[in-house]
């Protein structure tokens, strides 16, 4: 089916790393890790695509216990500022950080922007300068994403904190490694050896994010759903070790009159977009 | 040195894949692909994570000629944009896009920003605001690059325009493909099979991304540094085949002072930050 007789090992053996990727946060204590391997994660990283090729970013790759505990404190303050302020959010406390064997921080560097499109003539300038932002940040996310590969095909795992990239943790961060607050911390990675055996997340339906040379109105995903996602739903779709929802002996609990919505392939039969 | 013996294997298999992974822009004319492919790809994207598992984008596929005519003369106006508009950029004609099996475009959903954390007291809001977005196109970096592997693991090859994520260039691809425009085109993959061999691109070396538990001022790249590129280097570094610059004939000319800046591990010896 492939177009040639190699790439269907290598698609197999890329989807099992791509598949085993997820947000793990529990390691197994006590653990330690080679320099070698974090090397081979960061060299990963380092052939991520970039806008304009700018290479946007730097890594901080915390492997001593001490710096690690105090990577931690900051983290541990950052979760108690959602809990005040974010009221409602599932945060996960951040506690297991002490179980890494090291933490990878994804610096993204504002100042490359320069180097993607930028207007020449005034009247132009918005159109381009709200995407050079986009264009920074999917480059990080890009990088991010090759870091998470890397630590599952070695045989690690990791999670994905976005928090450094809240102002005042950045700033914390920025103080504690050094770092001019002029980069932003968008990634937080922390590494190590999973405690138990990988889990699934829920995933839609395939048939309810491909659409075939036209966008298909009746997949459109109305407003109330995403509502509902936030209000009932988002603690278990983003813990819960099931790909499909129907493994969920509450699903008709947890659903509620989106039970379809969440698990056809079409969340908007009506076709009506608001 | 990887912490068990099927790692060695499996970290081998995908390094090749996001080593050959590169952005082409010229593809062999008249070849197809079967769905069965894009499938595999769009599932490899599928896997991808996204903030509190939102899954926070849609993935048009278009592999009919006819519509992926009308895409390319979306680019074609948009590359016509950014030679009157952003003069000096190094843009390559979107011609090519004629000759691809099929062009996926990752549409991202902004109301998904709702199930990111949003403060619950009005004097957090702007640390919490800019943050979605951050995380929003992050994740789309994600997917994006999961795309990316799978194509090429799949014997194929492809490119990333970000250009989708200008305004104007959004609505005519929103009109054309029939997506509401209050989702954004941030990328789009052209995918297609390499007219002629994978060469490499420039990659600044290990040693000047990696910071070992504290951030090195000797390795932030100055303000110079970063004007010099855009005035200068961008389009070799965007285009030339190899990784590393001392392959160059002209060097020199093309790195002026910022020779060792670029190549050596330590582009700002004096450590010291504007």
């Amino acid at each position: 089916m492939l177009p040639d007789s190699g790439s269907e090992a290598r698609f197999s053996s890329l989807f099992d790393v791509i598949r085993r990727r997820r947000s793990v946060r529990r390691f197994e204590k006590g653990r330690t890790v080679a320099r070698g391997t974090l090397e081979r994660i960061a060299e990963a990283a380092r052939w991520a695509p970039t806008g304009a090729n700018t290479q946007c970013f730097d890594l901080v790759i915390v492997d001593d216990p001490e710096m690690r505990d105090r990577v931690l404190e900051v983290f541990l303050r950052q979760s108690n500022r959602l809990i005040a302020h974010v009221k409602g959010f599932p945060a996960v406390k951040k506690t297991y950080l002490a179980n890494t064997v090291a933490i990878l921080i994804v610096l993204g560097d504002p100042r490359w922007k320069a180097s993607f499109p930028n207007a020449t003539d005034s009247e132009w300038e918005d159109e381009y300068r709200a995407n050079n932002e986009n264009i920074l940040l999917a480059s990080i996310g890009a990088v991010i994403q090759n870091v998470q590969l890397a630590v599952t095909a070695c045989g690690l795992t990791s999670a994905w904190l976005s928090g450094g990239g809240e102002a005042t943790t950045n700033r914390e961060l920025a103080e504690l490694l050094g770092y001019p607050d002029s980069l932003v911390a968008y990634g937080t990675i922390p590494i190590g050896y999973p405690e138990k055996d990988v889990t699934y997340r829920w995933r839609r339906p395939l048939a309810q994010i491909v659409h075939w040379n036209r966008y298909d109105p009746a997949r459109y995903r109305p407003d109330g759903l995403i509502a509902h996602y936030v209000a009932k739903l988002r603690p278990f779709a983003m813990y819960r070790g099931d790909e499909d929802m129907e493994a969920w002996d509450d699903i008709d609990e947890k659903t509620g009159e989106w039970r379809e919505a969440y698990t056809g392939p079409t969340p908007n039969p009506s076709g009506r977009i608001e």
